[in-house]
């Protein structure tokens, strides 16, 4: 048995808005599953090895719940231009660049090892169409000590022909990769079709037949753009709704991600509601492409779930304290919009949805709950200066709006510290 | 003579929305001052020594045209609250710990510290209402190497009994403040009633007098929030626009500086164009105080002068590579509230509002003109996965939005290379 005890102030959010803060305590996990969070360390566990970080936060890691892994080397990229015309110019042709799994291991190499660095533990990545370097993509995911789901691409309806797959390699290479994908244990696979105008109905099919068939996950993009809805109505006459057109294919399950959804009116955030699906909010992303901002605060008040993304490279960066105070800001920008009527994200439901509200989609409670995986990062703050002695709260709201550099000293994810800061 | 020669990648802005690059160029400074930039090192430079940054960007260094010094502990804390409220939990409390000068200088040393790291090496800033602070304020500024102006704060109608003055000490101290500054060669004084709502009439005429006497630039705060204009109409019966508050004393010239400007109407925009007086916005802390967001593409198409300004600590950060993505952000936000008709800032317009638009502020041309001080910070990206090669422009953007952490690698103002990295 592998027993690990990590000392030192301990944060986490065991609900929307809550947080549960230790000025001194213990964060016990056994296996790299969490035992408890102790104020005395319990005697069986007295002669045991403690690690000290005394005088550092220890909060839960991140898990960033939607973003594109080859767009990474074009992260802060060409971030002027519309959704639709920001494809053809940017990811498209870079995408295609992946048929070179040389390539791609260089790119996901640095992508894990960045990912790790910034305390993110868990991820729900896409990849491109190719099934190869997808493969790299989960291994070296996997190899770095981040667990989660990653997806190959659909998209067999492309807007480029230098990008795209016929509707029959893209079936042959969801089941090869499936197969393929048995060999990896903490990068497991999700059903990918980009987005509804990626793929015919033939496919779309398809994959709703094999999410039931092995029940698999699904993640794909919903309602960022204007644009983006009209042409799906155009292209799906049996839709009324942008998300019928997950829905009627067998995509739209407990165990669906959507990305997105800036524009989900209430029908739609119904939808979700009813069928568990859970969102994915990016901020950064929304912004940078003037979609608009995403109404958390509806969805989150009507029993949405909703969780963060950094959806690299529409956002542009991966480090998801940015994508906590992209969340409170796009709150913010509504709650101008409407008269200060819709109150904006505090920074614990902010923290919430980036750290404890993914929880859910892996099986797990929230915050460091006996039973969860664990999934930590020690925060350095004490060389900053301070007004007043700072409790542990003040703390992590300052170090959230901050983002200092090499603030992190080191990352634990199940039984690994699988980052440790020179 | 001294002389300076750096090689490299170098790209400045010479206007709004242009970059000017040269992939691999020269930078000769003599005495501090700018010769010139050249793809060929003139002859009479032949055996000088150059620094060769080759492989990296050679940038203009930036001003801060707003922030607080003395609020820099309370950096990203307490931001869910509207600016009159804020000012009274926030920043009055920990400003009033200035009384102590041994805080100051653990404070401010810090501060100049941190923000030459960070490549700012000019400033417009605020200190608070003591005089001694003040001046070790000025002192550690120099020492660092910046550039600039500082204000002791005036307010004699201060919200609080435990940080006020009354007009007596407060046109004392002033006066006094001036004195003592005269021992500074690059941090010169500022005028700088803190806002209307803390200053008396009699004050301020005062401070307008001194303005015209000595010829003083000015920086104060202007339309920030609607509570706040509310207030300066009560209290200034005599003025039918906040603007007026300020003009009707003295303190609306061509060296006026004034902070946010969120609610600036065509007509106060108009009478910043015709008075020449500077805005400075700060797109971070419009929004992590809800004030809301400046029609700055107004002011630009009116010629009225835009600067940027890091507002630590009502923005969040000192670091303004993230006050020019608030800024392109901000109007994002603008640019989507009206149905996209108002064109949001470029990359290279932001950009110009950082690092160029201040030079006249400065009495200086915009980019590295040959005449301007020495202001340029060395940037490597090299280690950077990149879609395919990108030319300096391409990398400037990608900079921008990225903010790597350990990216800048040395910094010059004047005469002296006053950061480099280890």
């Amino acid at each position: 048995m592998s027993l690990r005890i990590l000392r030192g102030t301990i944060v986490s959010a065991p609900a929307l808005g809550e947080l549960d803060a230790l000025e001194d305590g213990f964060l016990v996990a056994e296996d790299g599953v969490i035992q408890g969070v102790y104020e005395t360390l319990p005697p069986q566990y007295a002669a045991a090895e403690v690690e000290d970080w005394s005088g550092h936060l220890i909060l839960q890691s991140f898990s960033d719940m939607h973003l594109h892994a080859p767009q990474y080397p074009m992260l802060g990229m060409g971030l002027d231009m519309p959704l639709m015309d920001w494809l053809v110019a940017y990811p498209f042709p870079l995408e295609a660049k992946y048929t070179d799994t040389d390539f791609a291991r260089r790119v996901y190499s640095k992508l894990a090892k960045d990912l790790v660095e910034r305390g993110t533990t868990r991820v729900c990545i896409f990849s491109s169409l190719h099934r190869e370097s997808t493969l790299v993509l989960m291994e070296e995911l996997e190899k770095a000590g981040i667990i989660g789901y990653a997806g190959k691409v659909n998209m067999d309806r492309s807007m480029v022909d230098y990008l795209s797959e016929t509707t029959e390699e893209s079936k042959r290479e969801t089941l090869q990769w499936l197969e393929d994908s048995k060999r990896f244990t903490n990068i497991r696979p999700m059903i990918t079709p980009r987005f509804t105008p990626s793929c015919t109905d033939e496919l779309m099919y398809f994959l709703g037949d094999l999410v039931k068939k092995y029940d698999l996950p699904v993640q794909s993009h919903l309602s960022e753009n204007d644009a983006e809805i009209e042409t799906v109505l155009a292209l799906c006459p049996d839709c009324e709704h942008y998300w019928e057109s997950y829905a009627k294919r067998g995509l739209w399950t407990d165990r669906t991600l959507m990305a997105h959804c800036v524009w989900s009116n209430e029908q739609e955030r119904r939808a979700m509601k009813d069928h568990g699906v859970t969102v994915v909010h990016c901020g950064d992303s929304n912004w940078d492409l003037c979609s608009g901002t995403a109404p958390v605060r509806d969805m989150l008040n009507e029993g949405v779930k909703v969780c963060l993304g950094s959806d690299c490279a529409g956002g542009d960066n991966i480090d998801m304290f940015h994508s906590v105070v992209a969340a409170i800001r796009a709150s913010k920008v509504r709650h101008l919009m409407d008269n200060k009527q819709t109150a904006f994200l505090t920074v614990a439901e902010a923290w919430y949805l980036a750290v404890s509200a993914p929880n859910e989609f892996f099986g797990e409670k929230p915050g460091f709950a006996p039973g969860n995986r664990l999934g930590a990062m020690i925060l350095a703050d004490d060389e900053e200066l301070a007004p007043y002695p700072l409790d542990a709260k003040k703390r992590l709201e300052r170090a959230v709006y901050r983002r200092q550099k090499n603030c992190i000293r080191a990352v634990y994810s199940g039984e690994k510290k699988i980052f440790a800061a020179e």
